[in-house]
């Protein structure tokens, strides 16, 4: 595979052009990974037509050479960033007017723009290097199949070692070993495990609560490899399900199943949303599917497209995307399962491979 | 222990007033979580002489109630939190002058109080709860010595686990195994674990390497107990340590006592941070020992205050801060230890209570 990252430098300087802008700073540290393979959490990028240059400090002197290699201009700042990108803008005489991104910029350093910065005429930009991370390229949809193939593995190797009594904790405890014992880098977000009652909250995260006969375990987490993120949920029933876990599960999984298998590069975000809510609302269960069906992930877990009732976006061809519905009655216990799928041109292609039959444990 | 909430809401209060200001607008989830209790991952918080309104979202409607209780009035916004904002503070009509959090509120956002804020004055702050935060009270100073007893305890059972030839990403699944057995609640940052030439990265993340006879093995990894984070680095050797070995070691565990011992509320960061440096630089070794000494914990794993080189501001009484020395010969390898240290009044106070003997593993 060639080396994907002068095409999306490329492709960046067109957009540049086309809104007249010079160049443009970069404050996101994905975007700025996205382009010049830094994974370093501390970063500015100017890119222009004929210059990129990436300013970082002395703790990543050694990482940024072996990342970046001789794509950018790179610059040691012993002391501010800020400093570091004054001094290298002063050397770049054609950038006038310069973009900023304005979902990654605290107020605080926007202030240093119009301040240290004043010389420089600075222009808000929205989304211009997410937009281009919405489509993957090949490089990149095998980080993402390898990283859901080990969160799979994972939770293959996980589901045997639980037991009643267990400590929603010490089942996280298992899964992270797990992950990075099948080659995880990190983790994708904090991983939630919740049982019971617990598991009808939407964000809950792991407590101490022991897992009971009759508990839904539900489980959310996600891989990295080479920076880019899996997101799986499946939920289990502790012992015996009853046929009220049966009754909400097949509606999970067949609102699941269904939009998993529709979704289609070209739709809009609220039309794929629709593809499971509308069958869980003729369901009766609309009320207790409280969030939106999904959304993209690459170098961060929650990224574009939005796949949601007020996503009017469409979606883009070769867009990864998560796909999962839920059903929470509080009280009693929720059921999400959750998949991720490519939209390729040819259709929809799940990577997260794992069963999504209802499986008791022990 | 009583609700320490109220008074903390007091004594922001009260500094507003200094400043001003009708009221302030807490965009920043920390100190959201110190005024209030709530842990989630999305509010904004109004604070006023009369007024504490808290805004979030239907996912955190069963949780918020839970965790902030009568303290605040409630608002759950089923869309955009900025709009529930707008309609909190038309039903406040002593809030004209309102402050906001420059280093916690993104350009974006900025520039939705000029436009869908312009009826409202709107002033830049700084660090105003996080001043109040450098102090811990009881009940943070309890949190953090379990967080730090739960990740020694979590260092004590991995050590005998670790062989040859395990990979470092592999030592890390056991590491976080171990601390969610020992009740970590989360992790406190992306573990690091390194060895051989990698631990002379002080930046470096756990990499598929594998351990090799005469390697450094660093680890720096924290834990988290009722949202408050610890922080701890021990370095061992894999087998027999060479004199090598042991004349760095010692150099970074004598400037770690030293430090760990003479810290003191009243100090200036800058002078707290030379009774490591300084006794390095007399070593010769000040080249490398590129960081800075240490910097507070507590709801996050890096806040106020710092021990740097650059920090004039004085250390508060019952601040928690890591003191942390390092020496990293680049291709060699590197040495840090790193404890947590309240700085009482009556002297510092080490909370991470493991050994700083040289070990040797298998």
């Amino acid at each position: 595979m060639s080396d994907p990252r002068p095409r999306r430098v490329a492709a960046l300087v067109d957009g540049l052009t086309a809104a007249h802008l010079d160049g443009l700073l970069l404050t996101g540290l994905s975007n700025i990974r996205y382009l010049t393979g830094f994974s370093g959490s501390s970063a500015l990028l100017v890119v222009g037509p004929r210059d990129l240059v990436l300013i970082t400090d002395f703790r990543y002197q050694t990482q940024v050479v072996e990342e970046v290699g001789d794509l950018a201009r790179i610059a040691i700042e012993p002391s501010s960033l800020w400093t570091g990108l004054w001094q290298q803008l002063a050397q770049l005489p054609s950038m006038q007017v310069i973009g900023f991104e304005t979902a990654h910029i605290q107020h605080r350093d926007f202030q240093r723009l119009l301040e240290a910065g004043a010389r420089w005429q600075w222009r808000p930009t929205v989304d211009l290097v997410e937009t281009l991370r919405e489509r993957k390229d090949e490089s990149e949809i095998a980080r993402i199949t390898e990283a859901a193939q080990v969160a799979t593995d994972a939770l293959e190797r996980t589901l045997p070692q639980i037991r009643r009594g267990m400590k929603e904790l010490a089942v996280a405890g298992i899964l992270e070993k797990e992950l990075r014992d099948a080659g995880s880098e990190g983790f994708a977000f904090p991983s939630i495990v919740a049982s019971g009652p617990r598991s009808a909250l939407p964000h809950a995260h792991s407590s101490v609560r022991e897992l009971e006969d009759g508990d839904f375990l539900l489980m959310d987490f996600g891989a990295v490899v080479a920076g880019y993120c899996s997101d799986i949920t499946r939920t289990v029933v502790v012992g015996k399900a009853s046929e009220e876990h049966r009754a909400v599960y097949d509606i999970v999984r067949n609102a699941n199943e269904r939009a998993a298998r529709s979704v289609r590069a070209g739709m809009t975000g609220r039309d794929a949303d629709a593809l499971a809510r509308d069958y869980i609302d003729r369901a009766g269960f609309a009320p207790l599917f409280g969030h939106s069906l999904g959304h993209g992930i690459g170098l961060e877990v929650h990224e574009a497209p939005r796949l949601a009732r007020t996503a009017e976006g469409v979606l883009a061809e070769s867009a990864v995307v998560t796909i999962e519905p839920g059903i929470y009655r509080p009280g009693w216990g929720g059921v999400r399962i959750e998949d991720d799928v490519v939209l390729a041109a040819a259709g929809p292609r799940i990577l997260t491979r794992f069963a999504r039959e209802l499986i008791e444990l022990g």
